[in-house]
């Protein structure tokens, strides 16, 4: 990578390149414009050796934005909390909405190469977050992201008398950390790792640009020149429908939902037996799982009426208050409606040791976004390995991911609707919207048995959850999530 | 305080404890409903000694809650980001919304007890952090926040018996921390600091219960009761119009805005000379603030077309963009909406070292939600005191606090609102909204005199910007905050 390094046409004058540059962070305010205005996010990261001078680099470049509309992230060494996050979580959390610019001053590119010379992570790791890598920037790509990547390169030699320039005066010695330090000592080793890391995450929709940085304006130049003609090339041919990417992972076979049984009963003496059981077996696992460091994650969806509500208290009461969170899924946020679709989940993932439930989920994408067609078709069809492909990243990460589809059928939801309407105490559980949703039960059906199709994966299988019967469904959930931990308990 | 614990009516047979519990579970689980009905926040704090069985507690009276509805907390030692915002701000980030409650498990009680035995906060600083405690309290109650606070109670030997026999089995031996051991060896310490600091806080609105927990069923009891007694009797007595605290602090003498003169100007040649001058000097200054970890908060207010957006970029490229962020604030999202209005702004605080700039702020209490009639008139007026202790509270965290009025007349906003009309490049920036708030001009003037007289304080004093010129204005501003920080910086 190192060698096709572009350089700025010599003829250029010291003056020339200076009105340039002011012409070129006028033309980025400009884009900055368009960007608003059509809504496109962009994610600028500036990646490159210590000293290379990232931080100057990014305070000139953004002399002419309004500052409103961008944001900087530095990233440093992750905290307690993030470590306990899947290693993109962080990079993620800070995406720009649509129609902002977030720069990234050093990104998760610097964190694997700093992980892989230290012996942190082992190639066989780093290979896998690589591929998490490329997954997520074409994920992003695919919705409708810019990303913009520069190296700021400069020579062994130089770094190291930026180095020790930055050490002779007392006001800036410390600048220069051990791990700057060590970076020029093992230059070799960060070259090589930054090699291998840069090739394998330069790809045709997100390549690496290479920035000789030894001369500050030179840097400007280009980095401000490859910003622009990208931000330019994407706005002038904008990608409407992007590729729908196959699905690579081994799919469960599952039930259409018209073949599934719903007669299933429990005795109420039999039901408080095994419920106190169950909880009683889940929360003396609590601190197995505590202590492994395993996160829990499960989706529910189902019905409305179909008993979601007091299924999730049965299974939240059986782990520790202070490790477990439900979050009920509404409609999204502005702020959340403005960024990548799975942003709003990803930030939402339990630590290490923890258990997130969502009450609905991620799945809305091709349940109520594709029948009131909040999204677009294209939007929903890619939606399905982008699912797998975020649950595989969780699931990788270490997580045991459970999905529950909570099954009624139309009469009874009908009768509970009826239920709730003649209850003072209930009224308040049903909505026109509600009744609504009820006539689009046969469009609903479609999507449902076409989601437990294609999402239904080893690493995050699907359970249909039989509910006419409120209490067999519980004692089913506790029971697969029952398994499922003992399972991977049992791998330790 | 420990003598004047509570202690269950020992008439009670066991048998009939666990009735009544359950009578108060459900009890709690009703008053969830109706608290969300009436959308009133609850805020519950669980403190107590090390091994009291807090987190069994909390496990057993959430168990007919809806969990949708609350977010269990635990709280402890902060990591490096939270120790780099004020002591209580990881506290206030999780405050509930209305409809909701929040469970602490340990709350900033814990956190100070711990910090003042040992000796990380002198005497001077522990009183003044409870100060601080008791006017954040006071203001969520005002704020219509029910606030209950639990101190699980079990003596010195109790407490070594559980370490030991928690140390005796290896799946829960991890569960004594090394500080849970210290707390036993100190004990003497710790109950004398206990006893200060829960007398500081031991508030008429919100007082202490201090909870017998040798027995986890009694203490049950007596915490399910205290919280269910609280939240009724708010709910049958919710306090309309809480008293409007007199303002403490000295004020600055502010003028009238109809008397201060607009006629300043500078030339092209002077603005773009000391423009330089004051961004260079500033930026040189970057350093040392970095280094001595100084957090600095400039909030702008002003009319519309005023020109706070052109000022403030002048002013954040002075600034090195990787700690320093601008937050553009408009009508607060749902979320933001339902909790206490400072909410929004006290988590977007900047941390030690870096610069956050509002563009509008907190003052909207006092503008818009005034004028528009979005806050009741009491809201309004308790909110000057509210916001003193605001700013007090970050300033005393050791930030620089600045307030700028970007003030301009209205002949001068009539023909900037028809230049950006007749502009197809500006056309954006003029909405009807602006029109209509012109209309409104008079009104505010009002209200923006009365803001600047209630809350100019020495330690986040108003500063009026004059801006009929803009590029007169710019570097006024450019000079208070290079002033600021110069006075600052002497001090140390």
């Amino acid at each position: 990578m190192f060698e096709k390094i572009m350089h700025v046409d010599s003829s250029l004058s010291k003056e020339d390149l200076k009105v340039q540059i002011k012409q070129l962070r006028n033309k980025l305010a400009l884009q900055q414009h368009q960007i608003k205005e059509k809504q496109v996010p962009v994610l600028i990261n500036i990646d490159g050796w210590g000293q290379a001078g990232k931080g100057t680099l990014l305070s000139h470049m953004i002399r002419e934005l309004d500052p409103r509309f961008y944001q900087v992230y530095a990233y440093k060494e992750e905290n307690e909390e993030e470590s306990r996050k899947p290693l993109l979580w962080r990079y993620i959390e800070n995406i720009p909405e649509r129609g902002k610019i977030s720069f990234f001053d050093t990104s998760y590119i610097e964190e694997l190469t700093i992980k892989s010379v230290t012996k942190y992570l082992s190639e066989k790791k780093l290979n896998h977050h690589l591929s998490e890598v490329c997954t997520l920037e074409r994920q992003l790509r695919d919705n409708d992201y810019i990303i913009v990547k520069l190296f700021l390169h400069i020579s062994k030699e130089e770094e190291a008398h930026r180095n020790i320039k930055l050490l002779e005066d007392r006001t800036t010695s410390w600048k220069v950390t051990d791990l700057d330090r060590l970076q020029v000592e093992r230059r070799g080793k960060y070259e090589k790792a930054y090699e291998y890391i840069l090739e394998k995450t330069d790809t045709d929709y997100n390549p690496w640009h290479i920035i000789p940085a030894k001369d500050k304006k030179e840097a400007e130049f280009l980095a401000l020149t490859f910003i622009t003609d990208t931000i330019e090339e994407v706005l002038n041919h904008p990608v409407t429908a992007p590729p729908i990417t196959e699905n690579n992972f081994p799919l469960l076979k599952m039930p259409e939902l018209s073949s599934v049984p719903l007669d299933q009963d429990i005795s109420d003496e039999e039901y408080k037996e095994r419920l106190d059981d169950l909880q009683d077996k889940l929360s003396k696992l609590n601190n197995r799982i505590y202590k492994q460091g395993i996160p829990i994650v499960i989706a529910y969806e189902g019905w409305d009426a179909s008993g979601k509500g007091g299924n999730i208290k049965r299974l939240t009461h059986s782990f520790d208050a202070r490790g477990c969170n439900v979050h009920p899924i509404a409609a999204p946020s502005p702020e959340e409606k403005a960024k990548h679709y799975l942003w709003r989940f990803s930030t939402r993932l339990p630590k290490s040791s923890h258990v997130t439930l969502f009450d609905r989920s991620w799945y809305g994408r091709v349940l109520v976004e594709r029948i009131e067609e909040y999204c677009s078709e294209d939007d929903w069809k890619r939606a399905y390995n982008e699912i797998n492909e975020f649950e595989k990243w969780i699931s990788d990460w270490g997580a045991i991911v459970i999905k529950f589809w909570i099954q009624i059928d139309k009469d009874t939801q009908l009768k509970r609707f009826e239920e709730r309407q003649a209850n003072p105490e209930k009224i308040w559980k049903i909505t026109d919207e509600d009744w609504r949703n009820r006539e689009k039960w046969d469009d609903y059906e479609v999507a449902v048995n076409e989601m437990l199709q294609k999402t239904s994966t080893s690493y995050a299988p699907w359970h249909i959850i039989e509910s006419n019967s409120k209490k067999y469904a519980r004692i089913k959930t506790l029971e697969i999530v029952l398994a499922a931990i003992e399972e991977r308990l049992d791998d330790y």
